[in-house]
């Protein structure tokens, strides 16, 4: 088969959250075969992010690699009265914009990769927005997700704890629906980029608390105990940790104690 | 400082959910500074989980690799009229089985490792009965946690879809919690190693199924769709791998669709 009858190919890879050594063997295959890196620069793009990507590439990839900065249109203001609509124009834009790219950077039979933090799976908008560039595509482009170590599976490692208790459920919660407290029934609860900091403000009462920032990094800041004698010196040396370094990421595990 | 004088390690390694590509490099360079490897086996540890963990082991480990073999004594019958008892004793002498080999086979300075399925964190018992070992041994030992594709992250990439959704929560449930149904107010929920098919059980209004076999085996099968319509085939399915491969590692995420 000539290879111009090949669809090109948009594989999505996890490197994990944080520690270059968490890339896979799949990761480390993938990104050897690219023929085009398409890297996503978001409007208040870390300097930090970019350049760990960059390690990461530089430390896998023996030959030079063609690389395609998307950088994404500047996000509409949450105040704005049709935030809505401006939302919703700004997604078409930057669909416009990678869908673009894809149609003149990659060729049939090429390979286009991007790379993803942690698993492409969680808390990741990179699958939704490819997704819907090939079915809007005007040829056919084939899809692959390589998995990645996520932040949930990364904080569990660094604290040495499972993620999930015998006979007992484990959820995965954006924090806004914490701000009643954990819902009854449930002892285990993973929060990641809760800039509310929700634990402060939740009743602490037979809670323990598990919290990593920058995990797998030479940065990494690791807290745990009782949430009511912790909670504030996490707060602490969170804000002592943005204003040195500008950016927060953290994830963290609420637990039950169960007596 | 003389070697005698570092206390000997245990490390955990995940290893993955199946693919032999979904190790991480950290976990390929634990391996490589391994100078013994315990090797667990259960009661009715399964051929084909055997030589997978000594495929990983062949292919990342260049030297000779000293291995030790920890079977595990016979579990007690779940009818036996003191099971509780039954269980306790037979967690102590699998305790006992494992300290007195890390005691005898492990020095100081050297590093001994357990290779682990998926990661370390979820389902998993190791990391219990190694923290047990560890708090109740005569010596100073230290721990290491290496983290590994979950069955989770191997599922949603093999589907190619997110774990969870904008704004909502995802949940990681033992099928027993689900026997009802999904509680009100979830609506995504990943269940492992369900023998009794719940999927099947439950009413199937408004739910979706992804559910994957063997993940990133040759064996892999993956269904998916509209709960009430490929839950029979699933179950089919299912019991026809189990009849032709003698064993079943399955997972599966239920998600509510919304309208």
């Amino acid at each position: 088969m000539p290879r111009s009858s090949i669809p090109a190919e948009l594989a999505l890879i996890g490197i994990g959250a944080g520690d270059p050594s968490w890339v896979t063997l799949e990761a480390v295959a993938a990104l050897q075969s690219l023929d085009v890196l398409f890297v996503v620069l978001k409007e208040d793009e870390l300097d930090d992010l970019v350049e760990a990507r960059r390690v990461v590439v530089e430390r896998h990839r023996d030959k030079p690699l063609r690389t395609v900065e998307l950088r994404d249109p500047p996000r509409p203001w949450r105040t704005a009265s049709d935030y809505n609509d401006a939302v919703a124009r700004w997604r078409e834009q930057r669909l416009a914009q990678w869908s673009s790219a894809v149609a003149s950077e990659l060729s049939d039979g090429e390979v286009g990769g991007f790379l993803v933090w942690g698993d492409p799976g969680l808390f990741e908008s990179t699958l939704a927005i490819v997704q819907e560039l090939i079915r809007a595509a005007a040829r056919p482009l084939t899809l692959r997700v390589i998995p990645g170590i996520s932040c949930v599976h990364a904080l569990t490692a660094r604290f040495q704890i499972p993620l999930n208790r015998q006979g007992r459920a484990v959820q995965i919660a954006p924090a806004r629906l914490l701000r009643e407290g954990i819902p009854p029934g449930l002892d285990d609860v993973v929060v990641m980029l809760d800039g509310r900091q929700t634990f402060a403000h939740i009743h602490p009462g037979g809670l323990d608390i598990y919290w990593g920032a920058y995990l797998g990094t030479d940065d990494e800041i690791l807290i745990s105990g009782d949430l009511a004698e912790v909670a504030e010196r996490i707060q602490g040396t969170r804000a002592e940790a943005i204003s040195r370094k500008g950016w927060m990421f953290d994830t963290y595990l609420l637990r039950r104690r169960l007596d």
